[in-house]
């Protein structure tokens, strides 16, 4: 079953603050990522150890330090040493699992989203949490493993597309996010192309299958809403509440990204409600085909059943029975059994029956 | 199945405000209109090239330069250049399938609107996006194709009907926003009429194609739900916000449209409510005729088959069977059969079944 | 079936303020009251013509200007023009339908209000639009067609009963608006009853004529509440703001009007509770019959099916059937049909379905 | 069936405050009752006319002045008069079957509750409505019926228990609250052990009459939820608005009335939540059982009815059917009779019915 | 069944500040822990007598006082005379079952919690109230049975794990909250794995029995819901209101356990969902069900019940009967029945029920 749980409570009783990493253990390496950039420059390199990152960060420029995988303690305390960030920080993006908050500290802002993707083998929606901390001209952003969803972004800085070397590490944040808000689309435009294909074989031939098939996907919908909905909060406040780190300017982009989170929203209630009614309709659909079962029954039965009573009596073998002397009496028993079927052919024709 | 998603997410990891028309693109060539109108005169005239259209703007009356087709990037990127439009602003109005908004900038307003009309031939709710830029004395609007939707207003201010000619361009504004709104009232009466035809359907004859008809237009009217309901907030904004662009008196006609607005949200509950309320008398008028067809079976069944075995019971071929020879065992058995049927005849009135 | 829909979409694309009537035509002519009433004084005279009843208004009194039927646009422009009234408020006393709204004006107060009656011909509840506009020392009412719901009010100028005479112009729109809520009370008492006898005929003989009426009780509450909601809000506008028409101690009586309305839409979300509980019980009702209607459909088939097997098996005409030649061959089976039929009791009465 | 509309509207048209005594005219005389107290004394008398009464305040101490019966229009008058109460408060104390309010009025604050018991006889829930205007040092309480509810307070008067005769009538009117709302925790107890007793009957043996007592069960807990909701919002007011006339200490006591409401508003809804979710498995308990019904019928049938045609095949009269002659024929069909109904229940051991 | 009421009722018009302990009376001796703490020292103390214990806290240092059981009212009024606790306070403390709270006195916080524990017998959620009294430097705990709950942060304080020693009772308050919060989270584990556990029995083989427990199920998580709802509350004031006794720093480890909460909340409405999509679709198997043992009746009767009336036929005894006497006449029998078999299998093939 999908689990509904964070994996916050496994540590409790144990010290807020204590730096344990929760969340399924990767092994891969922890690969850091530094990329510094203006309008008409711009380095790039991984580093292998965080020192080296460290040394390697240009205040002069815009700096947006990647670190793919948060299972190493000693790498983020270290991070958070230098950059001054909050005991508390560093333990949520350690505790993967972390619903979508925004955070507003002293020197900096702490952002916690979640990225969906479809997990091909089981049919699911995987998620990873991905986390931002805001500097003036820095952005730091933690996945928990290495991904290709950046790339694009990186693409744009190394390039030079768009107005993205030209702007701060908020709009660097911006387009992050606005990355990891597209993917919902994604995953949102699968979800309603199997909705689709179930709909249309529910109208072909409702199974018990489609049944099933409707409630994992309900469920997949509930886990999806509960990913998505605290993400509207955040970007919300982001786009409402003054906050010293986000240029004005930036906030247009964000109401930007706001207007997705709606609809994406808005989208997940719509296929709800459209598995609802698909559900509604399997049901009445059941009933129908049971009543019809029934009606072909009824009708067999009530035809029959008389008639066989019929011949049951003439197949008695009484001494004195005076009918089955008669010359015409087997043709009078036809006679009769004609007349019970096409009275009763006329009851089920009153009936609308048939 | 009716599409939930806009087409936004198309555009995935590319750079926000990079010019690419998104939505179905159409082949119709560009049509561009000019309507420069004071209260004493108008000039109209329809150019093929932006450039001729600008020229064309009389700066001393009101202008309506209204584009037909969104598709061709150069003309709406000069248009922005022309006016000093946000980039933003622009991807908006070539990605069709936004939801309606109305963002402020700093020297003009823009509103976007969904224009819906009934697909005569898929039998579903068609969609179009309309933009409209309003500044000082000047409105832009962009539709995706061309229709004679405006025809009217257009004919008002050439005829110098009502007061249009008298007022600025924000009082124009209101005249397209309440045309687009007064349209949704034709679509809710087509839905209206469908759904009275289907209820007396159902009231005379319950088949499962009902159903399938009321899942159909539930569907419809989620959509238009979720087409409608923005819009309301955006009225709500206009008529609530003191914008420097719209004149106060102008904001009371305003009121007017979101009252319009209002009226079709609580159209479209009432309709799902009767919808729904159809969905579950169809259920129990099925339940009621299961329910009666079971009843003529157990009846037919249970009045037949105790007498079937007795008559099964002299058919029997053992040797000694005193009955058989008796006199009037045939007759007795004909009196235990009539007997038994009027038992059970009393048995069935006794439970209310006949 | 009940129409949803307000018959303002009519008028799509003409220019707003266009004074055309909306609504169905009444040919009864148009009647017109003037009463003038202060502490100690009142006149009432009823008008051919508008001019002679304009002249009729004595500015040192509190002036109750009545309009019965307002198809007559030459009148209700004529009224406009002379006490001032926007084009946009004339329009809405023409196209009945309106939601009920308040309106502040510069000079006045308008308001809309429903009036309800049940037809007693068709079995459903009718609307009628009453508008009113609040001068200082003056009251306009406009009705569709002549009725005496107001006679009440008169009587108490006439005879001077109550306050209503030492009181302003506002204190009538109270009375009227008052007058208006009370008649609801009347309908729901007619629904509550309609309710009632329906809900003491479903627990004695649920039949499918049960559950039409409670679909169409219930498309009636649907209406009704679509009807009254938007009062509540009016009403709550009047107790809120500070108005400058209407005095504060008026204002304490309009408290009480709003507790009115709040127990107007209690009562019908409760009847809707009510009714749908009905639908539920009367689900249950028909699968508790069904059920056991299979149970003694079961119940016979249960028993004679195998009994009949039983004679069938000595029906057969095989040369060599070792039992039909014993003796007591034919009381064996008897014994053998009694003691199935025991078993089979006992298993119905294990599985309790006896 | 319970009503679910106040008796207001039987007063439509009349002029407001008209005293008009309206709900059940009980025939029971008014008793007056006067109770003064301080700290260190006490005085209380019944008295038969209101002007002795009123003589016997002593405005040196809190005076509590008890009305049981409001029928008698003319000593609520003179109240009214001796302490200038408003004409509306007076008319809501006649007409009973107001919905519970907090008025706040220039000298007093006026307070509407309703005391609930449940009627033995009936079965249903009872109301009796209980005003309270509260003054300085004084409190009037007005009862629709002589009742012992409020004689324990009197008791901790006279024996000077707690707090009461040390502080004003403010707490006085917080002691009379509270009796009045832990008394619905005694009507929510009696309803918990009946629900609690149907869930018990439903779990042993679902019968039409539990679903029956469910359906008046959710009847009586929506005819409380509407009697306590407002008072919810009636006892907020006391502790968020600061009245002049309740002491900031005893407002701290209102705050704990508050949170038993809340208590009470969160059990209905938990309760109302248990029934519905009783009702649902009373319905799947009985498709359940129709399932289970249905399979034995076609089990009994699935195994009787083919074997019986094998019997009927050899019953028949043929002259040539070689089978009847054959020596073992009889011994074969007996063998192809067991082959059937083994493989028949294996097919049922297949379906998993058996 | 669940009690939903709380048991404050059971002093209906007793004196509020009355001290007795309702609640199920426990016999266990109440304990008192002391546990003086600052950043170098600490020391910690069982005593017997509240006496002893009061003259054990070190002003100088931060002080724990922890009481084990809340049925001794006599040392509850000591210890409330001793720190100046308004009897209120000291009532909500006696009367467990209190809703959790947070209220706000001129020299003190209250807060009251339920710490919930699943019960292994009953297999039900048992639940205690936790109060807290927060004052300068000093916490006030109070259980009601003696328990290891806090033993964890009795541990940390004792081996100076973390910031626990460096910090105020606020961080104490907001340490022990925590704990009680995260026990949450090991209720929902367990509920969710029995979730997990019905669902798959459910897909497997949907049983009554199923149904039953899903029923109770639902039942836990209202009572869990209605238990934890309140919390939330509690903690959104914490965080949001400025109260004097909370650091700002102590402030953000709320934010933290706000969090949590809310994330509880999600999960239990979530278990509501997808326990409700588990009754859904429980019925629509048996519906699947029902309607496939149906067709195997109707197929079973539909085929037989015509060719035993043809057996039944040619069991006649009627004299003339010219088929018995045909050569081929049994032979034509069989081809009809096989002819009329083949003909009701392409019916049943067309109607897809096989």
């Amino acid at each position: 079953m999908r689990k509904f749980i964070p994996n916050i409570f496994s540590k409790t009783g144990a010290a807020p603050g204590t730096l344990t990493h929760i969340g399924e253990r990767k092994d891969a390496k922890t690969v850091i990522t530094v990329l510094n950039y203006s309008v008409d420059r711009f380095y790039e390199q991984q580093y292998d150890t965080i020192e080296e990152a460290l040394a390697a960060i240009d205040s002069s420029m815009t700096t947006w330090l990647n670190i793919d995988g948060v299972h190493d303690t000693a790498i983020i305390e270290q991070i958070g040493r230098h950059f001054n960030i909050n005991a508390l920080t560093l333990e949520d993006i350690f505790h993967t699992g972390q619903r979508p908050k925004l955070e507003e500290y002293e020197n900096y802002l702490y952002l916690v989203l979640n990225m969906l993707h479809l997990d091909e083998n089981r049919d699911e929606i995987g998620s990873e949490q991905v986390s931002l901390v805001l500097k003036n001209n820095l952005l730091l952003s933690f996945q928990e493993t290495q991904g290709d969803v950046f790339e694009p972004i990186r693409e744009r800085i190394r390039k030079g597309n768009g107005q993205i070397r030209t702007k701060a590490s908020d709009y660097l944040a911006y387009a992050l996010i606005d990355t990891v808000v597209d993917h919902y689309f994604v995953i949102l435009e699968t979800i309603g192309n199997t909705i689709e294909a179930l709909e249309e074989g529910l109208l072909q031939d409702p199974t018990a299958d489609t049944m099933h098939k409707i409630h994992a996907m309900k469920r997949e919908l509930l886990y999806l809403r509960k990913q998505v909905w605290p993400i509207r909060e955040v970007i919300s406040r982001v786009t409402r509440e003054e906050l010293p780190l986000i240029h004005p300017k930036t906030g247009l982009f964000f109401r930007d990204v706001y207007d997705h989170i709606i609809q994406i929203v808005d989208t997940i209630e719509s296929y709800r409600d459209v598995l609802s009614g698909m559900r509604e309709l399997y049901l009445s659909m059941l009933s129908t085909r049971t009543n019809e079962v029934m009606k072909v029954l009824t009708m067999i039965a009530t035809i029959f059943i008389p008639i066989t009573f019929i011949a049951g009596i003439y197949g008695m073998n009484f001494k004195f029975m005076p009918e089955l002397d008669w010359r015409w009496g087997y043709a009078a028993v036809w006679g009769l059994i004609v007349l019970i079927v096409l009275l009763l052919i006329a009851f089920f024709k009153h009936k609308k029956w048939i």
